[in-house]
């Protein structure tokens, strides 16, 4: 402990990530099932979005659902959030046309009644 | 190039991230202006959001705007974007009572007409 390099470097690669996000094309989808209730749909889903992270271009993933948090402006409606970061738009654009993604839209969009998605670029 | 071990030892960092934004708490806040043509407004909310990423709890963040990405699923209506991530759900309560934000919300609520908010926790 008296040595503090690695920590340094350790944070100065944290800063490293956290700058690389903040600059990233974020991709964020929310699923709403056709049978909400139904926890194979849901399973079904998930494994769907899983087969997903195998892809190269994707920095980052999250696979979600709604926190316990309840204020008005909180739509909490979703059955399951898919947040995925990305270095750039032609990244995004290279897993939508990625064969693991064409192949989950067709095994799995019957599971889904909406879906609504959120691209964002930096400022 | 010779010794690989500093990429090896790079790859589990980042695969360690990786790791750490897939478990974490996703709060993602999207804002429609009240006068969504004014520069000016656009600015000071960013501004305002830019204050925010002092408060120590926030993992990651990212300020957005609509990416040029267009097909039926997408909302592209918002202004602005801003994705927070926290290590756990007791974080993100801590952001919401930190006085920062409390003033942000004060100085900045009235140029906004509408806020929908998404928070995802891992399944």
């Amino acid at each position: 402990l008296k040595d503090k390099t690695p920590n340094i470097t350790l944070n100065l690669i944290y800063k490293h990530i956290k700058m690389e996000i903040s600059t990233s094309f974020v991709h964020h989808v929310f699923f709403w099932l056709n049978n909400p209730e139904s926890k194979e749909d849901l399973e079904q889903l998930v494994a769907g979005l899983k087969t997903l992270t195998q892809i190269e271009e994707i920095q980052s993933y999250h696979i979600g659902i709604p926190a316990a948090t309840n204020r008005a402006v909180i739509d909490a409606s979703y059955s399951i959030s898919w947040l995925n970061i990305f270095s750039t738009a032609e990244d995004q654009e290279k897993y939508q046309n990625h064969p693991i993604h064409l192949s989950f839209v067709e095994n799995c969009s019957s599971l889904w009644k909406k879906v609504q998605v959120y691209d964002s670029v930096v400022l």
